[in-house]
């Protein structure tokens, strides 16, 4: 036996909590990312891998003495750069349970309750959302955790190209296929199409309003793709865009899209969490004309990544592209789900279980104060920038991304990032929209309140 | 303040590691699976999605009452189907580090430690695999924790379609590519073939002798498809197969391979980290002419699923295939790695921290060990059924896989197998070779001893 027993593991288990307590709690007195350079870290390391054993609190001190001043504190209370990747503590502690259990639900029937319980969940995560009941099982469609709205937008893809083609399992991609996205959508789309083989000449960038796809140019896009022979193929309208958090008109680009037959992706990663909340429902009108929707439960829904949601409308869509079983000895009849087929990877952890922890351990009320703390906190700032006489919102709060730039042009914005990030109390980051340099505040921390704000306002005004 | 303060986490963390301890400790007492049917577990839960908080205490009572009876044990003793997925205590612990210091590893920026500590890890694990310097940093390649093999397979047929073709990214696939494999290959090459758009016509099987890749078989589909017009792009070798662990000629392959100037991939999945032992190192003969080289560490290295390694002979092959940064914005002199180029996620977790909580813990002469005693096992079971008169080895064992028949048909040896996993003592699977039933023994779990393997072997003989 290899193992610790379970004792040891006790023991050792209570170590690493404490010492994972430990770090959280003196979180706030770090600076939010350490000056390290390439090549410190490592050269920082002793060995890592030892002839023989070594006692766990030596890797303990390695991590206090190399690798926590060498991180960025993603879960430090003044991190608004990027998107939050929210690794709350209970969903901490639901990966805890998963790596326990240490199960593979590759198949239904390598681990039951691995599948079961992760449908259960999306199908009534799904009515919390108010999403359309035909993105549940119970409605012929259904949800699954994928590692990141990269693959859930792959996978996407692949399930559009197989319903446009029958004969693409067996004949591939033929150069045709067309996906429509706008200049604001996730470079994870031109990566899915590059990885699906189309390469980039398939991907068809639509005008904005500015920001947001344009429907009418959507349709004349189309138009003239189907005229020239091309295929559309997917349309990818986005809700709470990453660089300024734009949402694109779902409903009015659905309708041209289903026009074509063409199969429609909603790219929430980020803002879909929000509609728990019924005043920010309004965010997913028109989703109930999609084929797909995907929103990151890592992002700001608590949950450690990787657990990005995914719903489709047709519960066959994602097998019947990607299972590699043959067509006579796949379960027919939906008796079972087999997640191996709606991914790419063929293992896969029990992901439901830390997703479940948060959402058991907060309630939605808690999950909506969360998200109202937040969008709360954002209005404050944008009134403080709106009020400053130097600064000028770029443009308008969306949820909680507050999006401003120095009336003194983009040398003067970038110096305001750059004192504020060299502060090590808040970690911005930026954009560039319109040609201009954009300083993005994105507040949505797990620890993140309005003490941290206001910090971020004093070295913002300095 | 969302958040659990990290007193409170503190208390639940301590509650939560004493669930696992007790769950690990008392698997050996428990079915290795549950006699669930399809939708037994969703119809027993209640309500996952509350309206208000709910203490963690009843989350867990949730897991005892429904969860653990619908589970399929992978960490059992007596687990032996497929291949093991270990997920060892201290890779558990390991893994509950990655998910407190909750980083984003996509960029070194995003995180310096998260990238600088897993190119460490996987320079000096090369080292310990004896792969060729080439396979390091140091060397001019590198490795890269992938989620599994799956992803491995696929990113490795992108930076061989990139390489062989530098309109790729632009133009996408043409239709004339070629990938090479043999019908024990795993699915997940079949796979990642669709998913890249080169539809299943694209996929070569080449002949065996028997179960081994033939390279004079490949020599002559790659002549005769290049003859064509069509180009040989892919070829992909596999070390230890997932039905009889069966090793392809990788030395050989690889110079016909080369000869055609396409990308080998070494997918050596399970049987790949037995090379930390010299006398297993003769498994991986010929891999220094490879480009490519795929082992799991959560199969029989003993960390929680997902951690699949792969080594890369070009440091630049996978950034150039899948950066989504346009080429002048690309880091240069490769002063620092975006591991994000390195994968179809953009996202990514800490994931070297559970593996080097493994090595740390072990150590390579516990590691040794590991393997080591599951092949005594294995070859110990090997003589017993080599002695028994009704069964009969189908190939000869492979570390510590053993494949046998009852010599009264498929009917009598299916007949062993549903016994001995109706006994929940252990749990086996089959495979088909040449035609015939045959059942699969993998020994490898994290807690399995001579004991277990003895149940297993009264229960085959009943």
């Amino acid at each position: 036996m290899t193992d610790l027993d379970p004792e040891e593991f006790r023991r050792l288990g209570h170590a690493v909590v404490d010492w994972v307590a430990g770090y959280r709690g003196g979180l706030a007195a770090r600076p939010v990312r350490g000056p390290v350079v390439p090549g410190e870290v490592r050269a920082g390391l002793g060995p890592l891998v030892p002839e023989s054993a070594q006692p766990l609190d030596t890797l303990l001190a390695e991590l206090d003495r190399v690798v926590v001043p060498g991180s960025t504190h993603w879960q430090h209370p003044g991190f608004m750069a990027y998107f939050p990747a929210n690794a709350a503590l209970l969903s901490v502690l639901g990966d805890l349970l998963s790596g326990g259990l240490g199960a593979q639900g590759m198949l239904w029937s390598t681990s039951p309750a691995a599948t079961e319980v992760e449908q259960a969940l999306l199908d009534e995560l799904a009515g919390a959302l108010g999403l359309d009941p035909a993105f549940t099982f119970a409605g012929g469609g259904g949800g699954v955790i994928q590692d990141s709205a990269s693959s859930a937008a792959l996978v996407a893809l692949l399930a559009a190209l197989h319903r446009a083609s029958p004969s693409w399992r067996e004949r591939g991609v033929d150069g045709t296929e067309r996906v429509y996205v706008t200049a604001e959508t996730h470079s994870s789309v031109a990566k899915a199409v590059r990885v699906a083989g189309l390469g980039e000449r398939a991907l068809v960038v639509v005008a904005g309003t500015p920001h947001a796809m344009s429907p009418a140019a959507l349709a004349e896009a189309m138009a003239a793709d189907a005229a020239a022979g091309r295929r559309p193929v997917l349309v990818c309208p986005t809700v709470g865009t990453t660089g300024t958090g734009a949402v694109d008109p779902v409903r009015a680009v659905a309708e041209v899209a289903r026009a074509h037959g063409a199969w429609v992706h909603v790219d929430a990663a980020w803002a879909g969490v929000a509609a728990l909340c019924p005043e920010h429902r309004g965010l997913l009108d028109g989703v109930e004309l999609a084929d797909s929707f995907c929103t990151d439960a890592h992002k700001w829904l608590l949950t450690a990544f990787d657990a990005s949601l995914l719903w489709v409308r047709d519960a066959d869509a994602l097998p019947a592209a990607l299972s590699i079983t043959p067509e006579y000895l796949r379960d027919g009849a939906g008796d079972v789900v087999d997640y191996r087929d709606w991914q790419v990877p063929l293992g896969r952890r029990f992901r439901a279980l830390k997703l479940w922890a948060v959402v058991h351990g907060h309630g939605l009320d808690g999950l909506r104060a969360h998200v109202r703390g937040h969008v709360a906190l954002a209005a404050e700032l944008e009134s403080w920038i709106a009020g400053h006489p130097d600064l000028e919102l770029v443009v308008p709060r969306s949820l909680s991304l507050v999006c401003f730039r120095h009336r003194g042009g983009d040398a003067a914005t970038r110096a305001v990032l750059e004192r504020v990030n060299a502060s090590g109390e808040a970690l911005l980051s930026h954009t560039v929209v319109d040609g201009r340099y954009v300083v993005r505040v994105a507040v949505g921390g797990v620890t993140t309140g309005r003490e941290h704000v206001e910090a971020l306002w004093r070295r913002i005004r300095e």
